[in-house]
């Protein structure tokens, strides 16, 4: 194990992490806030990892391990430190609650253990939905791209942290694709912005709002979340944004470089589309009587599919109160997710489809034994371990449900609300339904369960082995 | 396809079912009641097979998928001529009712439509309870027993319907297996009904409740379920033979022929028992203040366990008012179930020990990209295929559970409770939590739904291939 090159890649993605607080910071100090908080956390921070990063290893070669082991490790030290501002500038005082909402920050889940949030001070709720948009694409992206080329293996850093059954470099080169994905991911995140602004958000609001929807995160400045502008127009950018940012960001460099066709081929966004114009079809027509206008009834639904399907959690209604048949759709959703390689969390459609094929061809060998049958995908055939790894993957998912589901059942909630938050949390899609649902939150329930629901928010953003892999008593015996 | 060996084969199970439905009406007889239901059924059921099983095609030769049709064919039709006395009598007028109930006899999941069973004549009651014990180990493995060797690869017909991961014979000849098989299941039932009597049951009640454990099915004769009787002895002599009732049978056969230390080497079993301990006790501390003395605790607390994971589904007390973590950890031991070979329901903890092994293997894997993991249990190492095959049953078991839970969401019941009677059907389990717990019942459904239910029963009790096959155009097309 190359704990040096561990310990200098920690040591930079807090770096990172302290410098990007310094945008928070200036927002405090325009609006007259009190800037001493995020100066404690940078000053914290510095310390720490300065040394660690200044010093080179000479031997920077890392290995699929060292790979999964800083990734895990780098977030929870990144959720550690992005908490205190929190703390600091007394917002929640509590620093396992502090934990909490930041880990639902940067996993993009968007759960919230505040009821009131819109007396909190602007740089520390800018902050908030700020770590949405960094854990969004990703930190270690962010560092492979701003970083000179940091040398030894950093596709193992890249495949721990992007997520998808499949990863692929877009460029031949490690930092070429890191640049690319952020350069669309900046460049999405500016014209939500500008559009927000046209419709009349004033700057703040819109800065803070597309940083949310970028990571598909769902934090949000009112407390009544999207519902509280009260602006048609908002709800329809915002949820055409979070439709644009459930796609494989592949799709828009694809799209860049002319290869438009190509594009549109992609067997997962056209499942991703069909599966949304199928859903919204389906709420609007279950939920009609609720609503005097078709306008506003499409609108809704629209929302609230694109909001739960690209897991992000903003919410414009209430919708425990809709008819069961919604409800259930839009549960359904939330497990699903979005395609692969996008910001969004969940199960991803790429693999979704993986199963439901490898289950097709599963009926085929039975009924012909002898025959030699494969799982297609854009037309090319899916190697047998990719649709092991995602049938692996799936039991691992579930099997997390369950144990999460069971380890918080001492606090006095519903068995069904802590199955719904340990779905909401595992897919990272954040507000859900029952007590924890659009307009509930997590704050009732213990320090402990909060931090085995952080472990699950983890576990859900990094897609499971970086996290498994960091508590694994086989990752640290000597052999 | 051979059509007409498969017609052949239907033919005979139906006779089969004619002739095991001359206890029942012998019952009925000797209690003054009317028979008339009973004998026009057989009648139509003679008329129908008669012909069928009486003549034999020349080529008898069937391979897998012959196999699969015949058993899910047979099933359903066997369902819906099992139902015909329920209908005849007056006991369930409605034939979709009588259908579910059959089903959900035949599929040993104990789920019932009706809220008042003690007003029933005792034949029909009798049928319900046997319809359990021919369903749970299986019509097709009593029919390979009795017939004069049928001939062609019955060894397909064994695969599809016996439950597990892996499927093998005890000994070379597949006659010789099910008799065994039977062997020992009639034996066990006899014992039951044996010390039932001694605990101060009525015959009747003895046998019948017999019937209803053998098969880990939970249809019993008193509204009230096992509470009814009130008998400590009772309670206990039950739970014990649910607890039998839950181990592979193989392991029977090992122990009769002297290899007891092979069948303690087994390591479902050991599982089987270790989850059982570990649950009993937790659930026992945790609902401790519920109950004055400890012994009742234990009591209720093994009768719970041991139902719940056999899923038989015999109630002694309404555990929706337990505590959340004593009903999660209910929930979880349902979705698992008990051993493979057994008459039970769930996924089988052999199936559940492959996936859980395989996730390790998965993680040994991602440390150790070059190294070579196998899958062991019971020191073999499991072939890829049985580890894929497991695999793959979780993602269309999970996947059948979510569209059911969808399918039947227009009949007024709350999510919670639509995804628990998927659950509850899916592994056979009956009743459960909800609307649909120990206490309630599934006559609130839709016609639609009643029918979606019996689909999942049957493709849970035939663990989901003969089913799917039965039903996927593949099957039916030529090429």
């Amino acid at each position: 194990m190359n704990y040096r090159m561990i310990l200098n890649l920690l040591g930079t993605i807090l770096l990172t992490e302290g410098l990007l607080m310094l945008i928070p910071t200036s927002v405090a100090l325009y609006y007259g806030e009190s800037v001493t908080p995020f100066l404690i956390t940078i000053a914290i921070i510095a310390v720490i990892s300065l040394p660690l990063a200044i010093f080179k290893p000479k031997n920077r070669q890392i290995y699929a391990k060292e790979g999964f082991i800083t990734v895990a490790a780098g977030w929870i030290f990144m959720s550690v430190f992005g908490a205190l501002p929190f703390v600091f500038s007394g917002a929640i005082p509590n620093f396992i609650d502090a934990l909490f909402e930041t880990v639902s920050g940067f996993t993009t889940t968007g759960a919230s253990i505040l009821s009131e949030i819109e007396s909190l001070p602007r740089g520390v709720l800018l902050w908030r939905s700020f770590t949405h948009w960094i854990g969004g694409m990703g930190v270690l992206v962010f560092v492979l791209a701003i970083l000179p080329s940091a040398g030894g293996q950093t596709i193992h850093l890249m495949r721990a942290e992007v997520p998808g059954p499949t990863k692929g470099k877009l460029v031949p080169k490690m930092k070429q694709t890191a640049i690319i994905l952020y350069g669309i991911y900046i460049a999405l995140t500016v014209i939500e912005t500008i559009v927000l602004l046209l419709c009349g958000l004033p700057l703040y609001d819109s800065v803070v709002n597309s940083f949310s929807t970028a990571g598909t995160g769902g934090f949000s400045v009112l407390n009544n979340s999207i519902a509280g502008y009260n602006n048609p127009a908002v709800e329809w950018v915002i949820a055409i944004f979070m439709l644009l940012f459930g796609i494989n960001f592949n799709i828009y460099f694809f799209i860049l470089i002319g290869r438009v066709k190509d594009a549109f081929r992609n067997e997962e966004l056209r499942a991703y589309l069909i599966i949304c114009t199928l859903s919204i079809t389906a709420i609007a027509i279950n939920t009609s009587h609720m609503f005097d206008k078709l306008g506003d009834c499409i609108r809704t639904s629209f929302f609230q599919v694109t909001s739960v399907i690209s897991t992000s959690g903003f919410a414009t209604v209430d919708f425990n109160e809709w008819p069961v048949f919604s409800k259930t759709i839009l549960v359904i959703l939330m497990v699903v997710g979005a395609c692969a390689g996008s910001t969004t969390g969940g199960l991803k459609i790429s693999r979704v489809l993986i199963l439901l094929k490898s289950i097709i061809r599963e009926i085929r060998q039975m009924l012909h034994p002898r025959s030699v049958n494969v799982v297609r995908l854009d037309d090319e055939v899916v190697p047998d371990e990719t649709v092991h790894a995602a049938n692996g993957y799936f039991a691992i998912y579930a099997a997390l449900i369950i144990i999460s589901t069971l380890v918080v059942s001492f606090d006095g909630y519903s068995m069904e609300t802590n199955l719904v938050a340990a779905i909401s949390t595992i897919n990272n899609v954040g507000p859900l339904l029952g007590d924890v649902g659009p307009m509930g939150n997590f704050s009732g329930y213990s320090a402990f369960s909060k931090i085995a629901f952080s472990l699950n928010m983890l576990i859900g953003r990094l897609e499971i082995m970086p996290i498994m892999i960091l508590f694994s008593p086989m990752t640290w015996k000597k052999r």
